[in-house]
């Protein structure tokens, strides 16, 4: 199955709708709510009644309807079976981020991406890279969609895109296996960490977590593929500047499975459904020797079997203050 | 103002209520929906209309209820001088975190705590310590209230409490410059982001923000103290560890205000009303010298004028699964 959501222009101003679309016809999207509201009329709800429980079941927001359990993803097959025209989303919709994550965080599981950061810095990738998933928090304010524009932060010189696989929770989970992981993840999605690298330099010789380095966007979609439909191991990704091939890479390299992503980012810790997670750049999936991107660029993320995900680079119309050095305590005083 | 949650045990199971007192009366807590619906009614409303206003207006959530912008905080100014004692919640409710946020960040803008853990690494704090406040962004769905109990997690031998202000934005912003941060924020709560020693060692040598080392559990509470009521520039701090005084503290060594820490977090960024910004750790503000906790001990933190945040620490029921160390590739292999 493939999940998406759309911009509805009504009468109370544009709001997001959750779409679906067979894997047989990836293009055919239907309106889950409408198709919802149909079913339950002909269950014998009143059409009032009837919009009433769509609107429940299936909101905008694709984190509350995966919050419903069950509903939602039986609502979800059942419009994949609809053959009630109406349902279906005219072409040219304006499509939207797949998810509004109630979380994300992001991993760093390609080795042929870190180890460059580490080699610049003149050593050896530490160990720990190799012994767990390393990843940080993001911001899920900064999320973007499909043809969002990126508004490049004043504090910044050097705007860069990571080219990541973005993985998808359906349920709520805590202590998983790799095994029951895998039977909590929705699907996958294509997901862009842009990077601010001047302040990422800075923030991260503090040693704890970027966040003006990252905050300022990040982009996913343009549709979510369920698990059952993909092999997330063996994709391949393609990133394109203005139209010219900047990098190739293969999820095939990642160092651990999307299974024993999602188990370690549960260990001890409650995820809930809609979260979503990045498996970090995988080799060569950022401008590197391209120079850093400028106002303007057009950035085009693909992965195969999911889609492509385009982003232009704008301006943020203003950023004025910014914080003043403070002094150093005396060295004796603590 | 004081603003707080508490947990109403109906006929759906319990469910998080909006409450606030007056800073004469603080513990005359007034139940806002109540008296929403009843400040409704008297402008005409049905009793069954007045309770869906109320219930939009006010709803469990906080961030929610923020978010419905001056229809809230006029509903909470209007409880405050409710005399209908039916809104008057009974005395031994049990407290909720007061917020829900949507994101939080922490900074670390002590440097009596970020000096000692440089010097233990040998070296002076980097100079970006000086020249913005660092911070990395934390989990939500680790957020604990009041008197919860801190789910030791497997993979830890080490767990630690940190003794911090909360700081929580009223509105949303961006690109704000201090005087305009002041005006976003809603007031203040006490912050305790619980630790992993051990863990979060391991993850700041991969130089990208701790998650398993924070967020197995982060606590808020008991209240928030708004903006009006309170100089978080001048408030004692304390913490103790079943019963007995381990730190004392002052937000008066912020090396930046909390005015500038809310501005620089929405330089380039959205902030959601309803965000949770902890200032960092105070001087002193962690067990240190007094060795890790154990199960079973109880954390007490006090901040001047807020309350005490009292938290438990337990044991998590079940944590299997470790990730299996990876190979590195071959030094000439990128």
């Amino acid at each position: 199955m493939q999940i998406a959501r759309i911009s509805y222009e009504g009468p109370d101003g544009p709001e997001p709708r959750v779409v679906v679309a067979s894997d047989v016809e990836p293009n055919r999207w239907v309106d889950v709510r409408a198709a919802e509201g149909l079913r339950r009329a002909r269950a014998g709800a009143t059409p009032a009644a009837a919009r009433r429980l769509a609107a429940v079941v299936v909101p905008g927001s694709l984190t509350e309807a995966l919050d419903t359990g069950e509903a939602f993803m039986d609502a979800a097959l059942a419009a994949l079976q609809t053959e009630d025209e109406a349902c279906v989303v005219p072409p040219m919709a304006r499509f939207l981020a797949p998810v509004d994550p109630p979380a994300y965080r992001d991993f760093m599981a390609f080795e042929a991406h870190f180890r460059p950061f580490y080699e610049r810095q003149g050593r050896e990738p530490p160990d720990v890279m190799y012994e767990l998933p390393i990843s940080y928090m993001g911001s899920v304010q900064a999320l973007l969609g499909p043809e969002d524009e990126v508004a490049w932060p004043a504090y910044s010189n050097a705007i860069d895109f990571e080219l990541e696989l973005g993985i998808v929770l359906g349920r709520p989970g805590r202590n998983l296996t790799p095994e029951e992981a895998h039977d909590h993840i929705l699907g996958f999605t294509v997901f862009n960490d842009f990077s601010a690298r001047d302040m990422l330099r800075r923030e991260l010789a503090g040693q704890m977590g970027p966040c003006k380095g990252k905050n300022f966007a990040s982009a996913v979609g343009p549709r979510i593929v369920t698990t059952d439909a993909i092999d997330p191991m063996n994709l391949e990704m393609t990133a394109r500047a203005n139209g010219e091939t900047w990098s190739k890479g293969s999820t095939s390299s990642l160092l651990w499975s999307v299974d024993e992503l999602v188990a370690w980012a549960s260990t001890g810790e409650n995820l809930a459904a809609g979260t979503l997670l990045g498996t970090g750049t995988v080799g060569g999936g950022s401008a590197g020797g391209h120079g850093y991107l400028s106002p303007g660029d057009a950035i085009e993320l693909e992965i195969e079997h999911i889609g492509v995900l385009r982003n232009r680079i704008g301006r943020d119309p203003r950023s004025d203050w910014l914080p003043q050095p403070r002094h150093r305590a005396a060295k004796a005083g603590k």
